[in-house]
């Protein structure tokens, strides 16, 4: 069996291991695709070392088949295709208790806390575990689980049909948010600054804004007739969007912070104030948000094909990486796990 | 009739005039008493001269008796005893339109935008009027509008029985905001550094921190078993605050941003995404804050009649504004502006 392991200095060792097999409630998949995300490039970047202790296997993003079931599963079969929603969490804490176990207190994130899925078999509990119908392909699996993050961003922002939402930033995440939320029903814009961004949208029928070029205040307010944009989703992390997020907010508009600010930015708090504006922090993923993700591939609604701009095998995983490198115009690079998948 | 006139540099002027004679679907009061709000200290401080446009009557805490109804009004009597919603909204912009007037786009805050109740006589729209029960005196009454700020707030946050809600400051908005949310059934707890304004509290049975004195987070960490607060309502305006807000914010918690932070505050936004956070903006009232507020005074579960500090008669309106200048022990000076009151 292979893995890829994260050794720090953007480089990657791929090792020959022996699989592991499941214990009790856990199960033995072959890994079929994996994508690479946004906080893979982080950690590939090392700036997460500390956190993810290299060498150490990383990857989430991912889809596969199950290999071999340990005791006391139920309820699924060796051949099944799945995905893994890679959250572990203590299921004793205050968070768990009130039902948030996607914000445990001591919650471990598979593939930067524990090994993730860049190998051929990887063994995971059970309980993680998302069955993909025979329509969604291992390759449309891999996004699934970014898919699931657009999903409980729009959830957060209790986005409803006939509501217009602005989405700050076109990057994967912005453009599946952009598409989960066309599918319940609201109008979306992407404000983006990159040409090839705007226009893969464009390719999916979302209206973009490049707020470089316009003035995106006034777009807004001419798009909403005067009202503002009920919905905000800010995914883009950039100083300019925590100043236009507010502006550009109606009434009780909703802003959903996607983006990670880590550098404790200033907010126009008298907007909050002055609109009644919402702010809603989002993180990862909740169980429906996987089930909401396969159906809305399963239905044809968000056809993610399009995201996939790169396959390369495991042991070309550094090529997979170098090509993702400060390339705003590729999407989802995925890492091929098994040449059956 | 007589009208306290503000005229700039903390001064006012009482001038004779006459009253205004209802037009259609309007009333003229005679106004009880009025009260004194942190809005009216701005304004006594020159700070708001812009907006007031002085000499203007301000004020707007007020009760009063009807004396005299314009034509086309429905269900109001001369006599009763009634206290006004200072709003006055178009009903025709997109907030309006969603069912927000009191953030109307184009809202006049009656008492700052237009004349106010520190006068005798005052003639306002009938759809400004709530009206007081029998057991509700007209010194209550004047209590009505602060009380329904509170009200709103703690509507704002959603807070339910038997969650845990802090209050960062102790002066009078964050006190009824206290005793709203007690009324809720949540337990709470008031952080104000001032002596005085613990000592308050604890007169009405609210828990306090004196956050200079304790390690507020560990406080709220120990009375809330490691959660943390579901709800925290921040009232104080203070830089310090906003870092502790974030802080001692359970995960999915909510923060009601009752206090107007002009200065664009940094905001550890990390810990919006990491614990799933909510800032909820809160302004004014609406129409059911006014009926709450009414029936936690009636019923006898918010006793207001603490909170008055002073009463001073109209011709002595100096006296209290500089009476409430500086002085964080006063709760609500009230201005009498009709001897039979
Ligand atoms: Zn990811
Ligand atoms: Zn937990
Ligand atoms: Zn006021
Ligand atoms: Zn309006």
């Amino acid at each position: 069996m292979q893995a890829a392991q994260y050794i720090g200095g953007k480089s990657f060792n791929v090792v020959q291991g022996s699989s592991v097999a499941p214990g009790p409630g856990e199960v033995r998949l072959a890994v079929g695709y994996v994508g690479i995300c946004g906080t893979d490039m982080h950690i590939y970047h090392g700036v997460m070392d500390a956190r993810v202790a290299p060498p150490q296997i990383i990857g989430h993003e991912m889809s596969g088949t199950i290999v071999e079931i340990g005791a006391g599963v139920e309820g699924f079969a060796v051949g099944e295709n799945v995905v893994v929603r890679p959250l572990d969490y203590c299921g004793e804490c205050p968070a768990c208790e009130a039902g948030h176990s996607h914000i445990c207190h001591k919650l471990k994130f598979m593939g930067i806390d524990s090994p993730g899925a860049f190998q051929n078999s990887w063994t995971v509990k059970a309980r993680t575990l998302h069955k993909l119908p025979a329509n969604v392909s291992l390759k449309q699996g891999a996004l699934i689980e970014p898919l699931a993050v657009a999903v409980h961003d729009v959830s957060r922002a209790r986005l409803k049909k006939g509501e217009r939402a602005l989405v700050i930033g076109g990057g994967p995440i912005g453009q599946l948010v952009a598409l989960a939320a066309r599918a319940e029903g609201a109008e979306v814009m992407i404000s983006e600054v990159n040409d090839a961004r705007r226009a893969f949208a464009e390719t999916n029928g979302i209206k973009t804004v490049n707020p470089l070029a316009s003035d995106i205040e006034a777009v807004i307010k001419d798009w909403t007739q005067g009202k503002g944009a009920d919905v905000v989703f800010e995914v883009s992390g950039v100083k300019a969007a925590i100043e236009t997020m507010t502006k550009v907010a109606s009434v009780r508009g909703r802003i959903c912070m996607v983006a990670i600010h880590s550098q404790q930015p200033q907010i126009d708090l008298f907007q909050f104030f002055w609109k009644e504006l919402e702010l809603l922090g989002a993180r990862v993923y909740e169980h429906e948000d996987f089930e909401r993700a396969i159906a809305l591939v399963a239905s044809g609604d968000i056809d993610v094909n399009k995201f996939i701009s790169s396959v390369n095998s495991l042991n070309d995983i550094g090529t997979a990486f170098a090509g993702m490198d400060g390339n705003p115009t590729g999407m989802k690079a995925l890492v091929q796990c098994n040449s059956a998948a």
